[in-house]
């Protein structure tokens, strides 16, 4: 507790002084001002985060958080638990589309078992911080303790201060876990009180019959566990999850440290929800990526006014959608440092009225 | 007109049993069936476009055509018109957005004034094709000859033909023209009937003054031209552009030498409106990039059934939105290319119900 409350402690607002002078150099440059819109305000956000512009990004890293949840017992899924430690394998071998997308965004991937009910095999690339074997099912009963919500926040926390001292200047955030869009509605439901029937969606793929198991569940895990959503920690210990836990935490080391953190989907909007409602500062430290197929997703953007870049159909997860927001990152540096002003240009202005 | 006409009997249907069988591959790697999204679909179409899906598109050209609008006399545009001229000249000294961009996604950049106003210096990345120095008013007649418009689209075709001839795999299109989303309203309007209160928007930054002013020029010349949504070379010619046809021209090439192309903003959506009426089965061969901030643009990508994958508030033009496009590309083909089936990784399938 004590190595959160020192992150929470750290998180400051923006440099705004840095913000308004990238914001000159923006309308000076050649084009009708604020016609790049997101590639802009990134650009702008950076400049508050680091306190100018950054040239680029040099050391990106997307951390996959991979972690198993009780709640299966629900029947919420259309594939098996094991299928989690499955594609751990999958992503230590570069198989998956993560590794794919990770390449592509020259971002180094890390993996971190911090609760598969697996036991995983020895593998350079995967960080074995295990908190508990999965969690408990949360329709009948907490999911953790909340000593257990707090070691997954500090594995994230550990795990992504680690990568910062490292030198990672662009931190992406994923997760691997069979039922985790469950404990993902159900944290989005205890925050925002939205309707099950507007925030549920298919997930992997479940049919009408498991969409509306997913929901029982839900529904029954909120009733039982009565999360205060005033309470951050405890929504996140009872309908959460340990790799939401550890997103969250790293949302909290880039927003302690300065380092933005680009987020993926509906689970990883999840992580940032409880992490803004620990520390409603770290927001800025957050970019949102792409819209996904998940129906709450929407949602939970706004909540924390949020935009994102891409609208891709996308509902995969494992940090595919920060992945690909991280290149619209580096394309928003280059704007920023690579085009001619007005002046420079000899263009003229426009029309007065 | 000959030439045009080669072309449009050119285009033909895309492979249907390459896309099934790039489906059926699709649908072999390890994650959720679809879950890809706009990734998946890239591939797809990639495969009927060029009968496989291709590695990579290695030699990627991005299209910049350049064109005055008489309509400007109306008082519709916030910039005055020689900034279409002084920013040709910026993105032949490579400052400007486009430049930035389309180097961020390893194209090069075409240059070709179709009919700018002014007469424009010896550049070594630009194509003088002049059909004229810049349109008629709309607003007050034919904004060209239907010759002009024909003159237009050839240079189109031939540029994109020349470039496909050496080797281009991708063509990417944008714009400069001061005016052009007073014609390309006018072209959506003439094709959908859409009240112009819905669809006309502010361009590079136009007041409530000038918007007002634009609305009543469009609706003036729609009232004087009188353009047949039947016949597109008449809408082109009476409300369109000259940078238009050439856009337009550019699509047909792609689409009858299967090579696909992708579309930018507003304008280079109403230059896929008039291509894809001249010939329906062209729309296979494009790929929306971006949804600009323009109004009219949601209603134009609709109208072909095309879906964007970028939503960044973005109203520049260029082809920005379209170079960054080209990169999603570049990922769904590592996608298709890279990622392990579920039987090479051991995966297990989803669960029967």
């Amino acid at each position: 507790m004590q190595l959160l409350e020192q992150v929470l402690a750290a998180i400051e607002p923006l440099d705004e002084a840095a913000m308004a002078k990238a914001q000159a150099h923006l309308d000076n440059l050649t084009k009708p001002p604020g016609s790049l819109g997101c590639l802009e305000a990134i650009a702008r956000q950076l400049a508050g985060i680091k306190g100018e512009v950054p040239r680029c990004l040099a050391r990106k890293t997307h951390i996959l958080m991979a972690g198993d949840h009780g709640v299966v017992a629900e029947g919420v899924s259309a594939f098996p638990q094991e299928v989690t430690s499955q594609m751990v394998l999958n992503f230590a071998r570069g198989g998956a589309a993560i590794n794919v997308l990770a390449r592509h965004a020259g971002a180094e991937l890390v993996l971190v078992d911090v609760g598969v009910a697996a036991e995983l095999p020895d593998l350079p690339c995967l960080l074995k911080r295990k908190v508990a074997a999965g969690t408990n099912n949360l329709a009948r009963g907490a999911a953790m303790t909340e000593e257990q919500a707090i070691a997954g926040l500090e594995v994230g926390i550990k795990v992504a201060t680690e990568k910062i001292a490292a030198g990672t200047d662009l931190l992406g955030i994923g997760e691997m876990g069979i039922g985790n869009t469950t404990s993902s509605t159900a944290i989005l439901a205890a925050f925002s009180g939205l309707p099950l029937e507007q925030i549920t969606g298919r997930g992997t793929g479940a049919d009408d019959k498991r969409l509306e198991l997913k929901m029982k569940a839900i529904a029954r895990g909120l009733t039982v566990n009565k999360p205060d959503p005033q309470k951050p920690l405890e929504v996140l210990a009872r309908v959460g999850g340990l790799e939401i836990a550890g997103m969250a935490g790293v949302i909290l080391a880039g927003a302690a440290n300065r380092v933005p953190v680009i987020i993926d989907g509906f689970i990883s909007g999840a992580a940032a929800l409880v992490a803004t409602r620990l520390a409603p500062l770290a927001k800025h430290y957050i970019l949102a990526s792409h819209l996904s197929e998940e129906p709450g997703h929407a949602a939970s953007l706004k909540l924390m006014d949020l935009k994102p870049m891409l609208t891709m159909q996308m509902r995969l997860g494992e940090g595919t959608g920060a992945a690909l927001g991280m290149t619209l990152v580096d394309a928003a540096l280059k704007i920023y440092h690579e085009m001619a002003t007005f002046s420079q240009a000899g263009i003229s202005g426009a029309l007065e009225n």
